[in-house]
C-alpha cells in the first residue's frame, strides 16, 4: 500500500489532484441532466453525483458547482424549478460524455451531441429518449456548501418512465439489463455484472444471496 | 416503457417504494465507514451514499439519517471528528453487508462481521484492513437536510492507502483493478467491467478513447 498525506495531495499539479481525488468515493452514478430556459432553449449536462436521499418522500440530490461549465442546467433549474435525470446506458456513453463539454448558452447540447429531447406531458424540462430510465424532478431546496463553493441540488421525483421488464415485484430496478452505465474518476465508464442481491442483514443470522427477482437462490 | 406517477409511488408499499425509489440514482458507490468512540468501541456501516465534492481541498461527502441503524456511526463523527472511508471490494461485500444489521452499540461490526481494524499512525478511527482503498477522514460541516430529515456529512481528505499499482501516471487510480464493488437499491452487488475512458470533451471535437493509463487508444 502506498500512503498519500494531505501535504501529498496539496503537491500534486491540479490535473493529477483532480484526477486522484475524483477516484477515491468509489463508482458514481452516470446521468445527465435536462433542462430548459423560459427561451424554450434545451440543455443537457452530464452528472456524476447523483445520490438517493430518501424514498418517502422520493427524494434525489446532486452536487453543482455555481460557476462550472454546468452553470447554465443551474441557472435552468433555479428558474424552472424543474429538471429530468436519464440514466446513461452502453448505447449512447459517449454522447453524454461530451455534453460536458464548453458550449455557449444558444447551443443545445441535446444537438450538438446527437441525443433526442423528448417531453412528457405538460412537463417543461425535456428528457432523453435514448435513456431507459429517466424522472421527471421538482426542484425542493438548493442546499449550499460553503466550504468549498458548491450545492446540493435537493429534488422530489414527479414521474418515472422505465423500461417495464426491469422492474420486479419487489420494487427493484434491475439497472444492469438497462445497459446502465458506472462511472470512475473524472472519464472512466464501466458496464456491470451482477455478483449478487444479498437478503436484509439481522445480527446472528447468515445472509443469503438472492436472484434479482428478491428470491432465494438454489444453493 | 411504463409510467410511474407521484400517486404510483405514493401508493406503493413501503418496502416496495423502498427498492423502487433506491433504485432511481443508478449505480452508487460501495464504502464502509469506520469511527471509534472515546471508549475505544469501534464501528462500521456500510454507506452507498459517498459522493466527490470537490478535489481543491479534497472534500468527500455521504448521506446519514440521525435515527437510522448508523446512528451510532452519526455520534462517533460528531463526538471525534473523523472517520475512515474503505472502499469495498468483491472479497468482502458480503461481510460490508452485513454490517447494515442493527447491532447493539457495544458491539463492533468489525468482530461481528469479520472484518480486521487496523489504524493508521496517530489517527483515532479504525480502518479496514481488507479494503485496497481506505481513506482517513476530518470531518468539516454535517448539514442538515430539512425537507427528509437527513443530513449531507462533509468532510476533508487527510490521508489515503491504495494499492500502488492502481495509481496512473495522470492520477487516476484504477479501482476496478481493486476489485470494487457498486451497488444497485439496497441490496445489489455488481463487479465492472471498463469499457473506456474518454477524453476531455470539447465543442466540435471528436471524442478519443483512452486506456487505463490515459493514452490514446490505437484504433
Amino acid at each position: 500500500m502506498r500512503t498519500y498525506k494531505q501535504q501529498d495531495l496539496a503537491n500534486m499539479e491540479d490535473s493529477e489532484r483532480a484526477c486522484f481525488v475524483n477516484c477515491l468515493s468509489g463508482f458514481k452514478s452516470a446521468n445527465v441532466i435536462g433542462t430548459r430556459d423560459r427561451h424554450q432553449q434545451n440543455n443537457l449536462a452530464m452528472i456524476s453525483s447523483v445520490v438517493h436521499l430518501g424514498s418517502n418522500p422520493p427524494f434525489l440530490g446532486f452536487i453543482m458547482r455555481p460557476q462550472s461549465v454546468t452553470r447554465h442546467t443551474w441557472e435552468n433549474i433555479e428558474e424552472s424549478g424543474v429538471y429530468t435525470i436519464n440514466q446513461v446506458n452502453n448505447e449512447f456513453f459517449q454522447q453524454a460524455h461530451q455534453t460536458s463539454a464548453r458550449y455557449p448558452r444558444d447551443t443545445s447540447e441535446f444537438e450538438a451531441c446527437g441525443l433526442t429531447p423528448e417531453f412528457a406531458d405538460g412537463f417543461h424540462a425535456p428528457h432523453v429518449a435514448e435513456s431507459a430510465l429517466r424522472i421527471g424532478m421538482q426542484l425542493v431546496e438548493i442546499i449550499p456548501i460553503q466550504h468549498n463553493d458548491t450545492a446540493l441540488i435537493v429534488g422530489e421525483v414527479r414521474w418515472v418512465e422505465v423500461k417495464e421488464e426491469a422492474v420486479k415485484n419487489d420494487g427493484f430496478i434491475d439497472i444492469e439489463s438497462l445497459g446502465a452505465m458506472t462511472v470512475s474518476g473524472l472519464d472512466g465508464y464501466h458496464s456491470t455484472q451482477r455478483a449478487a442481491r444479498l437478503s436484509y442483514a439481522k445480527p446472528g443470522e447468515e445472509l443469503q444471496e438472492l436472484d434479482v427477482e428478491g428470491q432465494v437462490k438454489d444453493s
